[in-house]
């Protein structure tokens, strides 16, 4: 087995964001998003059961995604991607909008953004898989989507361990 | 909703392939893959519940996905796209290799693979949300996966309708 090979597997990079119950806005950085219908519209994502906008996002039973664009930071992916949201107020310092539903949604650096209702979670060893219903969609910018790939070489980020696919370096 | 925004979630390009329960090799192109957790390995990928091949898996209980290169030709795409397992033998003209379980996997025009043991599936909508535990994964060549954005704009790729992100043209 090469782990290496599953590097071919192309990513996004996206803040998956909720409110939660107690109406603080938190997010992390999530690589693992995919829509899985187009009709009606759904999608899943893997986030760790550990990271704090992981329950914030079952509790809340709604959530946002708002996809990178190239031209993405490294401080910005830093911000939300290695620190957690029960320490600090990530969305303090950056601009971010509110959606109709109340979900923050990160529009620096960013070109679009989607919207859902969690339809559903399933454990899957460290990670939650949650799927939701798109309930909104936009662009933010023409700008193209940051690529997992583009991030590990041209921002030259890093992945914290806690990823749906770690890669080390 | 503007679900064109919908089009900055990135995918990749793969042929998602088992062998069915009566000893036939089939497989279709799907984009929505991806990997869920690091350790141990896993992945989800979201297959239209009418296609022959995710029968075939679930009955099978495993399957593999080749991804493809950059260099894949719209012919071998459209070999495992756009028409049934039900129909014809899609392997049959096409290099290929068997893993040590019995899983084919197309060698043509693809740069890696991933192989799995079928954990669990579960119907949304359309399509089959299948997870899987990762047993096996090869780099087959260095040549840099083929993006679903590449896809269409460089390719000129087309969708079928049954896919779990269909893009008009």
């Amino acid at each position: 087995m090469d782990l290496t090979a599953l590097f071919s597997l192309n990513y996004g990079l996206y803040v998956l964001a909720t409110r939660d119950t107690d109406g603080k806005y938190v997010g992390c950085v999530v690589n693992a998003a995919m829509q899985i219908t187009a009709e009606p519209p759904s999608m899943a994502v893997s986030s760790n059961s550990q990271n704090y906008t992981t329950g914030a996002v079952l509790r809340s039973g709604m959530f946002t995604l708002s996809v990178f664009s190239e031209q993405a930071a490294l401080k910005t992916i830093s911000t939300f991607g290695f620190r957690s949201s029960n320490d600090i107020d990530k969305f303090k310092a950056m601009p971010y909008i509110v959606t109709e539903s109340g979900m923050p949604v990160l529009t620096r650096e960013v070109c679009a953004y989607v919207e859902c209702k969690v339809t559903g979670s399933e454990d899957i060893y460290t990670h939650k898989l949650i799927r939701g219903d798109i309930i909104d969609s936009r662009r933010l910018s023409k700008e193209s989507p940051m690529t997992y790939n583009y991030y590990h070489k041209v921002v030259k980020g890093k992945t914290p361990k806690k990823a749906a696919s770690y890669q080390n370096g």
